[in-house]
């Protein structure tokens, strides 16, 4: 599977993989995607802030999120062009959420590069994806669907919400299933849920639809997100642009970590409070983690969620024709698992 | 005229003053806004959320951008109620670009208390504004306006786009008035103008009312802000919360400095370079740059500048029909240029 294990939406080595099919369907629509970027990031006073959320958005980030936006008004046979003004509000909102990660996750690095708070500082980060933000609400305006402005807006809720929530998990051990859940719904599957359901609310998709579009954005998300928390515990540095144990070491409770804390016995429920709960490392703890992990059939199990993620999306896509936009769609969902394995 | 010098959206004394005579006409409504909010700023999976957003909402500020929105449909003999949300939503807004001026000004104190990123952190403080951005959205969908969203997306994107321009304009004595008025348009008058305009939008009054009231927020707004800026070189500490000279220190460059610096001699300009530019400041500065704004005239005419606004404010009011409302809303804009005499 070595050939599969690169990250669909940040930066790595490309091919005619099931990514590269998915971009291909919808091509020329993403061109007009990034125009409109462009267009709409730039400001007539403040040139500061093409600046910075160009430093962002032109990193090579793969554009996952409008891509799944055009892939899914694709799917249900749209003719018109608000799909472009979504997509560019999906992107503008990722963007705006990374610029405010990037402040408060006092990271270093993104996507490979220096991160905006570090080349400009932290007041900038916050304003211009403020400025990002507000720029999506105006698309979204645009289109003249208060349905579209509902998602979105009920997204960005549970996208902040999940980011509270995820500080107040670090180094907590008690931390749940559900609270996990409710973690990485906010951090990835809250947009690409959102991402796809719009795409079928402007294309005027039966109910059945649209709420089935929502469900594979959701299960993808989930999936996708689960594997970049397995792929701390084992994806080389090249295919995630981050290393082994980052996770491990700022004391993320992650699916794996909840699994073997729950199964783990005496000496391993004190391993894991010293070294994530206390956060006192010392060297060796990482492989004494991974073994931890991989005797207690964590990694193992966490796949299988991730799995299940993938699978209610691919059940979710059954009810659309079959063709070429629907198998680049099933392919990603597989992809995503595939890249944990 | 020292009855009058209080700041009507700030903590301060109380009375039978004009901000007083105006929430009187509103204060029924304003206790259904108190109440929303609270319903609102809750979270179901992060009480972290309310802590914070509690502690700035309930934290004594007048709410004058509410109630402003309050008074404009009252203006407009609206008899709805989605007045209620409009008014959470401009507070919604209002708080959350406090929370992340705060996080983005790195000042230790706001209306009287210390801020939310000391008693908490600056990641907290981010994420909590968003949450807040994202729920002030929602509301609006739930009004079902399309051109209240368009009108207070376009105000956030004015917002976040002053604030940038304000982090390049510090300490640059080649800031000119066409930017300054961008500043604080983006810092005051953007959010009053949508507050009043949203109010009439509700209330389906004519477009040249509409009109009206978007510019007497605006120039409400910016008589407002003009007058904090003077504050800054005579107000009491207990009149606004903050002391005198705090721009100053901070090489804020305000109206009156930028008049000052235009008009001064060649030892007048050295000092405003050494000073505001290079930030190098002695004991005595404080009390040299009052002598300079005095003599140039910098602090009369800023006060000009503020009853131009403040006049542009009343003659948009001449269409509505007189009465107490009226008369309030007349009041609130006198006394906002009268508190900086």
């Amino acid at each position: 599977m070595s050939a599969r294990v690169s990250d669909p939406a940040a930066d790595g080595e490309t091919g005619a993989g099931p990514f590269e099919r998915l971009l291909a369907l919808v091509e020329d629509d993403l061109a007009r995607v990034t125009g409109l970027i462009r267009e709409r990031m730039s400001s007539e006073h403040a040139s500061r802030i093409p600046e910075i959320s160009a430093h962002l958005i032109e990193a090579g980030g793969k554009r996952l999120r409008p891509i799944l936006t055009l892939a899914a008004s694709r799917l249900c046979g749209y003719q018109g062009s608000d799909h472009i003004k979504l997509a560019t509000t999906v992107e503008f909102i990722h963007t705006a959420t990374l610029l405010h990660d990037d402040v408060v996750d006092e990271s270093g690095k993104r996507r490979g590069r220096a991160t905006a708070n570090i080349l400009w500082d932290n007041k900038s980060s916050v304003l211009v994806g403020d400025y990002l933000f507000a720029r999506a609400f105006q698309l979204m305006v645009e289109t003249g669907s208060l349905e579209v402005l509902r998602i979105l807006s009920d997204a960005s809720a549970v996208i902040a919400e999940g980011e509270v929530l995820q500080l107040t998990t670090a180094h907590d051990l008690s931390t749940d299933l559900a609270r996990y859940d409710q973690v990485i719904r906010g951090k990835t599957a809250a947009l690409f849920a959102a991402a796809t359901e719009v795409g079928g609310v402007i294309s005027d998709a039966e109910p059945q639809k649209v709420a089935a579009l929502r469900t594979y954005g959701d299960g993808l998300g989930m999936a996708f997100q689960l594997a970049d928390d397995l792929l701390d515990y084992g994806g080389s540095t090249a295919a995630l642009g981050k290393n082994t144990g980052d996770d491990f070491r700022e004391g993320k409770v992650t699916l794996p970590i909840i699994l073997a804390h729950a199964r783990g016995d005496q000496a391993a429920r004190d391993f894991w409070t010293r070294t994530i709960a206390r956060g006192k490392q010392e060297p060796g703890d990482l492989d004494q983690a991974l073994a931890y992990l991989a005797e207690t059939d964590a990694l193992a199990d966490a796949r299988k969620a991730a799995r299940g993620h993938a699978d209610r999306a691919l059940a979710a896509l059954a009810q659309f024709p079959e063709g070429e936009t629907r198998t680049a769609l099933e392919d990603i969902a597989e992809f995503v698992v595939a890249r944990a394995v």
